[in-house]
C-alpha cells in the first residue's frame, strides 16, 4: 500500500530537552510539502555537533527536535550563484529556527510538534527534507558508510583539499583526532602534505592517526611546561604551511594560528566553539603574514559534489570503514552519545530496523 | 675630497628617549661596512609608525635613535626564496634590535652610539643600510615625492593589489583615511572595484578619498548608535568582498573581519596595533567562510620591485603628489609629528639642506 501523500508512523529519537538523554518514541511524519522529499534512513552517524546541540550551548538549539543532520544548495540565491561558497542562503533562512521554509514542522510526536535540525534530522526511521538538500548518489554505496560523507569526512577531508588548499610537500599540522581531523589527515595525505603531525591529548589515537597518513604524533601532556605552538614551530623550522583546528576550542585554535609559519601560514578553523567564546591573537601575526580561515561542511556543496565524494571512497580514495569504531541500533543511541563523551569512539553508526 | 672611508659629520633628529621631542644634532656616521652602503638622503616621509615608536609603545623600540624607515631583501634566506613573502629574515634578526648585522651602530652623537631603526634611519642628512635593503630607482625620479613609496603609499596600494588582490566589481570598505588607507583606495581602483567605502572619522577626508577613487564615505560618528560594521553590512547587502583596516585600532580591525560577506570576504589587517593589544572575534565569523589576513610593506619586495612602482608613479597610474600635505625643513621636524597627531596633514615630506 503506498504511504505517498499519508502520515507515515515510525520510531525516533526525540531530543526533548537540553541536557537529557534522547528518549525512543512512536512519531508521525507529515508527507512533504511543495520542494521536499520524505526520506527513509538506513543509517546515520552521530556527530560531535548532536551533542553540541543536545548539550544546550548550542544558541540555534530548539528542543523538542530529532538531531542528525546535513547541508544544501539552492542554485539560485546570492551564495550558490557566486561560485565562491558552499552556504546557501535559502536553507539557513528557516533551518537555523528547526523548520521548513513555511515556517512548520513535518514531525509530531503525542501531538506536540517536533523541531527539524539542520533541515536533516537523520535520528529517525523517515524524515523530510528539501529537494535542494538532497544528494543522489550511486546505488550500489554502503549507506552505512558513505552516511559519514553527510557530514565528518566530507568537513575534514574537504578543509584540507578545498579550503586550506594543503600543496605538494605542505608541513601541516592537525589537532584533534576525531572523525573530522583524521579525514583532515587523509585529505592532507591526498594533497601530497611532505609532513602531516598529529595532535591529541589521547595517545590511542596515534596509530590510526598514521593509519590515515600522519608522520608525526604529539601529545601536548607530554609538554607541560611549553605551549603547543612552540613545540609545533620548533619541530617544524619555524612553522607549518597548513593548520587545522578540529576540536571547537578557541586556545587551540589560536595555537594553531600561532604554529602557522610566518610570511605565508594558512589556519583553518573546523571546530564549533562553545556559544558565546571567542577567538583572539596579536595582529602582529596576521601583519607578518599568517592567515585565519574557516570551513564548514569541507567547503563542498553536498547536492553536486557528494557523489564524487562517494566515488572516491567507492574507489578506495577516501578511507572511511576504518572511522566507523561502533554499530548500534536506533535503541542503543544514548550509548553512542556516551561512547563519544569518552573519547572511546571515533564515529559510531547508527541504523534502523 | 673623497669622503670614502671616513666618518662623515652630518645633522639628523635624534629621538634620545620615548615620548620626548626629536632633537636635531651634529652625529657622526661611520663608513659602511662590508655589505653596507651609506646614502645621502634627500627627503623622507614621516609615517604613523615613527611616531608609534617614538611614544614609546612599540615593544622593539630602542632610544636614543634615528627614526624614519623602509625595508629589504637578501634573495638566500627560506623567507625570500619561497616565493611566497616579502619578509626577509636575515634584515631582521638585529634590526629589530637597532643594530647593524655585526651587532654595531654605525652612528654616533656626543659620544654615544646611537641606535638604527628598522634598518633605514632615514631622518638623518647621511645614514648607512645594508645593500640588499637598498632599491636604485629611475635617475629622474623626484626624491622628495618617490620617499612615500618607502612605506605609506606601496604598503596600502599592495594590500589591495597584491595582500587582498582586489578583483574586478568587488565591493570593498577602507578604514582610516591616512597615506596607507587612501592608497589602499588607488589600489582598488586600480583593480577596478565596483564600490569603494571610505571610512573615516574626520569629514574633511571625504574630498580627497573621492579624488582618490573611492564611491561612497562613511563617517561613523553620524551613527552613533549602530555598530560600524552592521552599517556596513546594511548598505552592501550582506557585506564587502574585501575590507582593510589601515588604524591600528583592534576594534575596528574586527569591525572590518565582521562587515565582510558570509562565504567569500577577506579583511587584511594593516594598521600597527599598540603592543600587546589582541584582536578577537567569534570563530563562527571564519566557520562561514570569511577570511582574516595582514599585510605588511603591501607584500612587495623593495629591492626588486620599488623601481616598477617608481615607474607607475612616474607614468601617473600611482597618485603620491596629492597626500604630500606639507613639507618641511629637519630643523621642524617635530611640526610634522604635532600636525600628525592633529590628523592635519597627511604626509609631510622632510627634506635636507
Amino acid at each position: 500500500m503506498s504511504t505517498v501523500g499519508k502520515v507515515i508512523k515510525c520510531k525516533a529519537a526525540i531530543a526533548w530537552e537540553a541536557g537529557k538523554p534522547l528518549s525512543i518514541e512512536d512519531v508521525e511524519v507529515a508527507p512533504p510539502k511543495k520542494g521536499e522529499v520524505r526520506i527513509k534512513i538506513v543509517a546515520t552517524g552521530v556527530c560531535h555537533t548532536d551533542a553540541y546541540t543536545l548539550s544546550g550551548q548550542d544558541p540555534e538549539g530548539v528542543f523538542p527536535s530529532i538531531l542528525g543532520h546535513e547541508g544544501g544548495e539552492c542554485r539560485t540565491c546570492k551564495f550558490c550563484t557566486s561560485g565562491k561558497t558552499n552556504l546557501c542562503s535559502i536553507v539557513r533562512a528557516t533551518q537555523g529556527r528547526g523548520l521548513m521554509p513555511d515556517e512548520t514542522t513535518r514531525f509530531t510526536c503525542k501531538g506536540k510538534p517536533i523541531f527539524h535540525f539542520m533541515g536533516c534530522s537523520t535520528f529517525a526511521e523517515y524524515t523530510v527534507a528539501l529537494e535542494i538538500s538532497i544528494a543522489k548518489v550511486q546505488k550500489e554505496a554502503p549507506l552505512d558508510k558513505v552516511c559519514l560523507l553527510g557530514c565528518g569526512v566530507t568537513t575534514g577531508y574537504g578543509a584540507a583539499v578545498k579550503t586550506a588548499k594543503v600543496e605538494k610537500g605542505d608541513v601541516v599540522a592537525v589537532f584533534g583526532l576525531g572523525g573530522v581531523g583524521l579525514s583532515v589527515i587523509q585529505g592532507a595525505a591526498a594533497c601530497g602534505a611532505g609532513r602531516i603531525i598529529a595532535i591529541d591529548i589521547n595517545p590511542k589515537k596515534e596509530a590510526i592517526a598514521r593509519q590515515f597518513g600522519a608522520t608525526d604524533f604529539v601529545n601536548p601532556k607530554d609538554y607541560p611546561d611549553k605551549p603547543i605552538q612552540q613545540v609545533i614551530v620548533d619541530m617544524t623550522d619555524g612553522g607549518c604551511d597548513k593548520t587545522f583546528e578540529a576540536i571547537g576550542n578557541v586556545n587551540l585554535m589560536r595555537a594553531a594560528l600561532e604554529c602557522c609559519h610566518k610570511g605565508w601560514g594558512v589556519s583553518t578553523i573546523i571546530g564549533v566553539a562553545a556559544s558565546g567564546q571567542e577567538i583572539s591573537t596579536r595582529p602582529f601575526q596576521l601583519v607578518t603574514g599568517r592567515t585565519w580561515k574557516g570551513s564548514a561542511f569541507g567547503g563542498y556543496k553536498g547536492r553536486t559534489e557528494l557523489p564524487g565524494l562517494v566515488g572516491d571512497y567507492m574507489s578506495g580514495k577516501i578511507k572511511i570503514d576504518e572511522l566507523v569504531t561502533h554499530k548500534m541500533k536506533l535503541a542503543e543511541i544514548n550509548k553512542a552519545f556516551d561512547l563519544m563523551h569518552h573519547g572511546e569512539s571515533i564515529r559510531t553508526v547508527v541504523y534502523f530496523n
